[in-house]
């Protein structure tokens, strides 16, 4: 176990819940009460993280709204809250580029920001994960079989040998990639079948699992399929964006708290 | 064509030029005299544009080193001053991610920093695509067979029905997901043989073609195999360092005006 699944693992037997709270915050959706502060973007993550925190094992910016919204400074600010905090964070970023150029986008993850983990779409091959995967106490996520409609398209393409490209994935990431054991795989959880096809694959290695809430993934198939390994579930915008009243960090909390007691219905570890 | 393949064309018939030069610019590599400056990443691009523009028919900034050294501003700049001078600018980014993200990283791309064009990494299928593609002004530059070690190992796999994964991305990406007529093709200098099999399949489809200079592409293998189709053919490195002296912009004038002839020699039309 690396540093962050170790700490992960720690969390999420201290709190109770294996819910990761996604940070996708857009500054349009931030109530207005907050958009007259300097830093409406860090102000909406902290209320949601203090009002979360005891309800979630990791907290997962996604890169995207901050990038787009020229917020790097709040995005830095909100990560270094929660390691003050001792929470750990996965950088929800799906790089993936040549050797030189991965190394500056694994520089960006892990030392511009100091997250704990970083998820990586492995497209380009092995060679353009390693500058991420040497960095061995931080988690590697590996897009596997991801929950969007069209996850399909690629990763349920079917190989001469009958096995289909997120199955390769699975494999080789379980396998010949896994050498500093810090890698963990994203598989969505509106396809369960998949999931549990992927656990079957690659042992108790620790998943990602997008898609619950607003995505409309099952709770209780994923829970069945993703067991004997560690499971990270996220829900984003279902517990962010609860209401857009002054009363949204009060709201969030109360999704975070029946989605996090949603998931234990079903644990049976 | 759309107005980035467009202009890429009249700049490619202005200038004799298909060389893209790539700004993967790193603090590190930045000659000492600049060093002092309060933003030698834009000066040093700035220089380098200045001394090869006429050598070349697009920019290629590398979004992850300006992401690993806090440089957006530096790489704002950048960009705008590429547009004052009527260049177009494709922002190598390899973004992928489910559609509510993937307007984030639209936005970043085509908004934010204004950019003509954007790589994009295809494996969560077609519906992360389509933000991208609805700016249909803008180039859409979809990943296929990349110059790296690895790119072999996912995009090489053979499907059940005899093709390999970037033969299928080259036949969806030329047919049913090009429906605004925007897309172009990332193919690796380095593998000239599947070059050619992407021309066949995608008929004239523009290509981005990285891989020569640093990473050793063949120049005549790859123009050869990529007739038929509008080129792009990027070089960063061997162009941008070509000299870490105080004569770094007349070096890399020098090695863009001698790639540009070398790519001249083999042209057909």
């Amino acid at each position: 176990m690396t540093n962050f699944f170790s700490s992960v693992a720690r969390r999420q037997e201290a709190t109770g819940s294996l819910l990761c709270v996604g940070l996708d915050t857009d500054l349009d959706r931030v109530p207005a009460h907050l958009q007259q502060l300097p830093d409406p973007i860090f102000a909406f993550n902290k209320a949601i993280i203090d009002a979360t925190a005891d309800q979630a094992c990791c907290f997962k910016p996604q890169i995207a709204y901050y990038a787009s919204q020229a917020a790097e400074e709040q995005l830095a600010a909100t990560i270094a809250y929660l390691r003050e905090l001792q929470i750990p964070v996965l950088l929800d970023a799906k790089r993936g580029d040549i050797g030189s150029t991965a190394t500056h986008y694994a520089r960006e993850a892990f030392e511009r920001y100091g997250a704990d983990a970083v998820t990586i779409n492995p497209y380009m091959g092995h060679d353009t994960l390693l500058p991420f995967l040497e960095y061995q106490e931080k988690g590697v996520l590996i897009l596997c079989r991801t929950s969007n409609p069209g996850g399909a398209d690629i990763q349920n393409l079917v190989l001469k040998d009958g096995r289909r490209v997120y199955e390769y994935i699975a494999e080789q990431a379980a396998g010949s990639w896994n050498q500093f054991g810090n890698i963990g795989l994203v598989t969505g959880a509106t396809q369960p079948q998949e999931l549990a096809r992927i656990r079957a694959i690659s042992g108790d290695m620790p998943f990602l699992v997008p898609g619950v809430g607003a995505q409309g993934g099952d709770v209780e198939a994923l829970m069945a399929a993703g067991q004997g390994g560690m499971l990270i579930i996220n829900s984003s915008r279902a517990v962010i964006y609860a209401s857009d009243g002054e009363d949204f960090a009060i709201a969030a909390r109360s999704v975070a708290m029946a989605t996090r007691q949603e998931i234990n219905q079903y644990r049976t570890a």
